[in-house]
């Protein structure tokens, strides 16, 4: 556990500002975290870039890693995969650096089952009336499509039971605020330091 | 769960800083900290004010407030008794404060039986040879005090083992900036707030 970097899991209902929030995090110089670039089989949206916000591949080649075992967890989402690379993942927590993934609630779930030691943190709107807002204001779904959402939102939410901790992301400064607490006090947690201090008195 | 405080127990080996520490937090006002009084029958020192640093009272008086159930937790140290007063913890957490005691290990291990639902935090210097150092300095006591201290602290590191927090203070400005961080932390772990999202989501 000791030379192990920290493995953080944001995640948290469609629309909630996950992706927003994971920006801001790997903009502030604060956190020195590594973060996951999940493969995808959808198609970049203007200013994506290939490697850095998702692997564009094929659904082939996407198949294929599936087969291989090579995803942590996958998922199909209005048509298309997203999946997280497994072996990069390991490599960095042996490295003694902190990863951070962000998914949603299903890869979550499948992402404690592998890794129950990670740090899950469920992101939360205000209320489901922010949420609603929210997914009106993107502009490109139907009512029916957002009505859909709120009924998966208010399930996810019951969801955070399995979750660490519960962020509210009022605003994303505030967030990011919150998640540097969660990452600095998990840091000192006993059953991640123990066994450092258990050696320091040996050692002495 | 929803309208209660939380109680931080900060606790550690004798001459680690613990005083030092909890002074620190009291004047830093980003901590909006309830900090308990805690009651003892050994004189005070001078600068030392009653009803701040501790509560001085007679050993009739204290031997009268442990008979009553009036304190959380008492201990008796070279010859004097320190206790806390149960009443006013309760109620500040009660009102929704947060509750900050500063106690030894012994203390802090009769508060964990009966609040375990307590934040824990044991300070550690960073490493025995500091604790050593630390205790020469005071130049108070002898050798074979300080070395029947290293040999409790010792002890005392592998008791950190029942604590949800090891905060090493080599300086206490990080001290003080890692319990920030667990206070913060602890207040949107799941476990405290779920009730609160339960009923967000019924009530929308």
């Amino acid at each position: 556990m000791a030379d192990k970097g920290l493995l953080l899991v944001l995640s948290g209902p469609s629309g909630v500002g996950k992706g927003t929030v994971k920006s801001a995090i790997v903009e502030n110089k604060v956190f020195p975290f590594e973060y996951s670039v999940s493969m995808t089989t959808r198609k970049p949206r203007p200013g994506e870039v290939d490697g850095q916000d998702y692997f564009f591949v094929s659904e082939e080649r996407f198949q294929e890693a599936i087969k291989n075992g090579e995803l942590l967890e996958y998922n199909n989402y209005v048509g298309h995969y997203y999946g997280t690379p497994l072996a990069p993942v390991k490599e960095m927590l042996h490295e003694g650096k902190d990863v951070l993934l962000e998914i949603d609630v299903n890869g979550a779930q499948k992402v404690r089952e592998k890794m129950p030691d990670g740090v899950f943190i469920f992101l939360t709107p205000p209320d489901l009336h922010t949420l609603h807002l929210r997914l009106e204001h993107r502009g490109t779904e139907s009512e029916d499509v957002i009505r859909g959402r709120i009924k998966q939102a208010r399930n996810e939410i019951l969801e955070m039971e399995d979750y660490d901790y519960a962020v509210v992301n009022d605003t994303v400064a505030n967030a990011v605020d919150h998640i540097k607490a969660i990452v600095d006090a998990e840091h000192v947690s006993v059953k991640r330091v123990i066994d450092d201090y258990r050696k320091m008195v040996k050692e002495d």
